[in-house]
């Protein structure tokens, strides 16, 4: 059947390009750059189907990803990920190809920063807008003042602006998501104003999947970096940030055995394909991913009602029926299709090994 | 520093060595055969450190990982997990190079495997000892017959025997895993007693790495398949089924931010590197790796007290320190050592970018 005889990353270049269009029409239509991650599908295919949109800056999470995009032809590039001290030699080689953004997210940070390019580089301040992962505290307007006038004293060092990653809003309904991104979006634009008298070029650069998604005020942010949109996946669909119509890419897995006595069934395709990521079903169970019908042209259906990934081991899923007569829908043999919990780990989990449908 | 610039499995060749020498010397003296799990390292070079114990037949979990040990020369392999129907032209292709045995895990399956291979394999029917995962119901003795009889009747197929992974001892303490053990261990042997008669060359293939490590009676037991003891991990170590100086994998991962005021730093080290497995520390705070010291010769510290990783995002791993002195044990731009919670996990979200130490 449709050669696929390993779990297998699918993509669905209709929806996926649907989502694309989405995402670039909201961002024109609200007067901000879109600066896509693609940190969450890391496909140089993918990335061309942004370019036919107009879409010329990216943003990233390694240099490694940097490098590789470059590559292809990307020449406006941000990582968005705190400098790298070890990979300075990289970072310098890469800035006389292309135009390179980094982020700044603690004073010695800075300091490692400054005191290891060379090359014409721009940098972001992180500020840490509530995901308590990395970032300034905003509220440390002297250390932020201290921090950026020490790398600004370097002459190859651009100040671009502020960063921040709302990461926060992820597990959360379209309401709880408008929230948070009021907060974040409102700390953000008061640093702006804070520091723009001194520095009347930078700029605001916001925007995770969720409130990119739900948010409609984006006023005083000049640029949003989504990247799980492309394909979006079951954590954005089981809080209503998307359907999962919407969700473009699924893993191909075979199913290897059935057992009806204990209303499951267990698949080729564990850990090591979906990773451990998971969402919550409406009764609160975790759920690793979602059942569909696969295709012969590689297109999947609507999820199975009643059939979910209750645990998954290195190589093994296992599928729980919460209702008995779902199970009938699937044979030992048949390849289906998992919605995937988090498509970025996922798709990173596969590596290279895409395949696209229609 | 020591040429790693970025998130890099480093494995300590003496203490895997010894972790080989432990399971190598504990199954002779128990009179069992050793046929290690090659799924945790996946690594041939880690693979031929066995040969030099003597050990000539192995397992791993699916047909790509058994056609890559047998390119390196390993001839007498069993995968581990149940028989993959649209796999079934690569395994009749490795049966003809390679002694192979299969696993079938239910009457379906073992109908696919029957309709589809022409080549001489052996066989094991999987049983379900308590995981819940895959294999047939030890007490359905009627349909393993039936099962047996099914694929015994193609004269190319050899039944070989019962097969288990009793991995519902993960995440328990010694004491506690040789009673689910016991009970394991009971269910197989009664098993084998029935059947012993009609197929009188059948053995029993057993053993997860807890038992294997924790338990002292694998009597009725013909062989064990241990794969994680090689690196062992901190979920192992955290139910002293080994300690911190046993396990022999780590994740090297660039300190990029410390956060004094909020009591944690950031390094580069995510789900993509680590995965998202994680571990309880004695409060119950989940852990997703343990931080050490970097030597320069690539060897690591006993875990530093006080400090964990909280949470895991991408790229990003954020350490939480408990002991906000601990945080003065790192600093930015270092490369520390993540030993990690699940090292089967961590080894193949890093692929084969493993260097060496010692």
């Amino acid at each position: 059947m449709n050669g696929i005889n390993r779990p297998t990353l699918l993509v669905d270049r209709k929806k996926c390009v649907d989502n694309i269009n989405f995402m670039v029409s909201k961002a024109r239509s609200k007067g901000v750059t879109l600066r896509p991650h693609f940190k969450t599908h890391q496909n140089v295919e993918v990335g061309r189907w942004f370019r036919e949109f107009g879409i010329d800056r990216i943003t990233v999470s390694s240099v490694p990803m940097a490098q590789k995009f470059a590559q292809d032809g990307w020449n406006d590039i941000t990582i968005a990920f705190p400098f790298v001290s070890s990979q300075a030699e990289n970072i310098n080689s890469l800035a006389k190809e292309i135009k390179l953004q980094l982020v700044v997210s603690s004073f010695n940070n800075a300091k490692n920063l400054a005191n290891s390019l060379s090359e014409k580089i721009g940098f972001f301040l992180e500020v840490d807008s509530g995901q308590n992962r990395s970032g300034f505290n905003a509220n440390d307007t002297k250390l932020i003042e201290q921090t950026i006038e020490l790398i600004s004293s370097k002459s190859n060092l651009r100040f671009c602006g502020f960063l921040t990653h709302a990461g926060q809003t992820y597990g959360h309904k379209p309401n709880e998501v408008i929230d948070i991104h009021t907060k974040a979006k409102e700390l953000m634009v008061h640093l702006k104003n804070f520091f723009i008298e001194d520095y009347p070029d930078i700029i605001i650069s916001y925007g995770d999947t969720p409130s990119s998604t739900a948010a409609d005020d984006f006023s005083g942010i000049n640029e949003i970096r989504p990247g799980n949109f492309v394909f979006y996946d079951m954590q954005q669909a089981s809080n209503n940030i998307c359907t999962t119509a919407n969700i473009a890419a699924a893993m191909a897995c075979p199913v290897v055995a059935i057992y009806p006595e204990r209303n499951s069934a267990t698949i080729w395709g564990g850990a090591v394909h979906l990773s451990k990521d998971f969402y919550f079903l409406p009764d609160g169970a975790k759920s690793f991913g979602a059942i569909c019908k696969l295709n012969e042209d590689l297109s999947w259906s609507e999820p199975i009602e009643g059939l979910y990934i209750q645990s998954l081991s290195q190589e093994h899923g296992v599928i729980a029926a919460t209702n008995p007569s779902a199970l009938s829908k699937i044979s030992e043999g048949e390849i289906i299709a998992v919605l995937p919990a988090h498509s970025c780990l996922a798709a990173s989990c596969i590596g290279n090994s895409t395949t696209f449908s229609t």
